[in-house]
């Protein structure tokens, strides 16, 4: 067992960047820059994808204009082979909708550069008050 | 790279035996046997256990006298080392009092015997209506 021992501050700095770019209409597609070709594989909403090309289709088919993702808990565990498990609740905000309570899951590969090998985002049952 | 191709299988299996040993009183201390002896990280609502022990304390000081976890979602995706990434939600009801949704992450260890490596719990930041 070899455990990463920087696996908070990787999580911290992993969810930081991944959210700005996500939130920002005009980089958002660089976040395929954090999934690998033919590894990476990612649930939304129960929908499996897999391979970056795949992902970056599920991203560019996003029809929202302006998202905006509010962190409220990150929570990480370094996983056994040097990989970091992290887990993120918090609220979305899309376009002009209420927001809605979601979560996601990621691990990251344990190469140091915020490589993610299984990410699992599902909005949460109920709506936000 | 090694997939578990089982994963949907583990996971369902896992999560059926979990649940059903954590909801019963008489054999919620069972739930101890998921755990490794050194190797098992917990963490719940922000803080982290590590060994079976721990984790069996942390467990053997859970106050309430009836829980009832419905699961609604279970995820799953096999991890690069042949393990098994699963994300469950759900509503859980304690004794008497309205129901919280949760979310649950675990990582089963690859040896096939539903050993857990990883596991995050975390109530939703909103109760149930």
């Amino acid at each position: 067992m070899s455990l990463n021992l920087q696996y908070e501050n990787m999580a911290k700095s992993f969810v930081q960047k991944f959210y700005a770019l996500l939130d920002d209409p005009e980089n958002r597609i660089r976040v395929a820059h954090f999934y690998k070709a033919k590894e990476s594989l990612m649930t939304v909403e129960g929908l499996q994808s897999q391979r970056a090309s795949k992902i970056l289709e599920t991203i560019q088919k996003l029809s929202f204009k302006k998202i905006q993702h509010v962190i409220t808990v990150v929570d990480a565990q370094p996983t056994i082979n040097g990989g970091d498990l992290i887990c993120v609740m918090g609220r979305l905000k899309i376009d002009d909708d209420p927001p809605f309570a979601f979560s996601q899951v990621f691990v990251l590969k344990a190469d140091g550069n915020s490589l993610v090998a299984n990410k699992i985002f599902h909005l949460s049952e109920l709506k936000s008050p």
